[in-house]
């Protein structure tokens, strides 16, 4: 496979800063360069090697790029898709690993006019609940998921060469159509997320809020681990993708009050069917899923 | 410390048979009995060697027990009371291990009239969401909570029996009133237990259920995993503790709603603040609870 001469990872954080790692450990990548809103991530990928050089210049970083990742929160993709475009070179390939596509998307056509071919919109499938340059890891894509959402405008040769970079990286890789995408993580990952991030609020809020954190076991850590997840990222991705989490938000409460009904008339065989269809659903998907749990116990 | 001449456990799954484990792994017990509903599970017990002995007769497995461990599904509590009532000797103490604490003294009181005084309602807080003989570990109690529920009636000597016999077990005595109790663990267990229950159970129902799950990855997993747990169980505890439980699910159907306003006005920075405050809680709260997470990643 054709090395990367320069690879621009803007965003040097754990999806970005593990991209880089990944292509690195591969022999993939000749020269990496962070750019991002702020030194402090910059100087800790540089000296944790996840980059090779930081740039606070935009043409002189994509000067040569053969590849440039957007990592940041969705809700900037916009500001940095509108500062790059007047310096992408007629080559360079730009992806993005965003949580939500259809607004970054959007963002893209109205910065991108002249290169939608070689724009294409991606998400990696992992974990984000540790963040920074620290927490980025070489093997974080092993046996992940990235789905691509490719443009009508997307030239084949341009899809091809970031299918097989996350495919070095060791991700799997899936295709959708970003209204799709949106719709299946507002139902699997996103609504998790309000849920988890409510929860912990709800909880956090009260007078006895010591004494009821102080009684809660491995089963309410594994549950809330997701509200541990980066607030500011988590805010874009709620907003970005507001339409599709409304619709699951409100599946949710439907069913909530399903199970409020059965609770209120103490109905425990109607409150079993329930919770043994979910539990034979949830093991045979997570026998699957994670043959071998991670998650101990 | 005294050894047990006869421990009699009634329900010997995780938690009763952990609990036969980790008295025989201390040495503090010379013979284990086995009571419960169906064969399979005694006998596996009896292979594993988590009980000596399996009895069906209650007068013959009571006689001459110096304790008494009720680690049934506390929908059955009542039932196994009245059973055990008349065979029970005037030294004989008991305890129990429900996740919910006043239905199971409603049922004390409603059988035990002669033998209050060595009845030691009690909780241990142990993950459950693997069930029958075969999860039972000697070492599921260590640095684990147990509250007890002394009732007003109890022998000081029995509840200091029932507490030396647990802080054997490695666990950690606390004590609170049973309405206190039922409080806590509707917020801190049972709610999140029916939230993740109905999130599968929502999915599951989709046409496109197994698209959904198969995009579903390490953050789902984590909080779906109570929604593995045992369905009749759950069950129990939700009708048991339905008052206090539809008190913490009114609480956070409020949370739900104040975001969801939230999402129909694209409200960023008060979503932000939301996370922001339940990312910090979550955090603070996990790393002194579970220094090392032995949840990876």
């Amino acid at each position: 496979m054709k090395k990367i001469d320069k690879l621009v990872v803007c965003g040097v954080g754990l999806i970005g800063g593990s991209f880089a790692l990944a292509l690195r450990r591969a022999g993939l990548v000749k020269r990496i360069v962070g750019v991002g809103r702020r030194p402090e991530p910059l100087e800790a990928a540089l000296q944790l090697g996840v980059i090779d050089e930081v740039s606070t210049d935009w043409a002189g970083a994509l000067d040569g790029a053969e590849l440039v990742l957007l990592a940041v929160p969705v809700g900037q993709m916009d500001a940095v898709a509108a500062a790059i475009a007047p310096h992408l070179g007629p080559d360079t390939i730009v992806t993005d690993a965003g949580s939500t596509k259809r607004d970054v998307i959007e963002a893209v056509y109205r910065h991108f006019g002249a290169q939608l071919a070689n724009v294409v919109p991606a998400h990696p499938i992992a974990g984000a609940e540790k963040s920074g340059p620290t927490a980025a890891r070489a093997d974080l894509y092993q046996r992940r998921k990235v789905v691509i959402t490719p443009l009508p405008e997307n030239d084949p040769a341009s899809v091809a060469r970031v299918r097989e970079l996350w495919a070095a990286c060791g991700a799997v890789l899936h295709e959708m159509s970003p209204q799709e995408h949106d719709r299946v993580f507002a139902a699997v990952s996103h609504l998790p997320h309000l849920l988890a991030f409510g929860l912990v609020h709800d909880l956090a809020g009260r007078a006895n809020a010591e004494q009821l954190f102080s009684y809660a076991a491995s089963g309410f850590r594994d549950f809330t681990r997701v509200a541990g997840s980066h607030p500011e990222m988590w805010r874009d991705i709620c907003v970005a993708n507001r339409h599709s989490l409304l619709a699951e938000l409100d599946a949710y409460l439907s069913e909530l009050a399903y199970l409020r009904a059965l609770l209120v008339e103490g109905d425990g065989p109607a409150l079993e069917a329930v919770f043994d269809e979910a539990s034979r659903a949830r093991n045979i998907w997570a026998d699957k899923a994670f043959p071998v749990s991670p998650s101990g116990e």
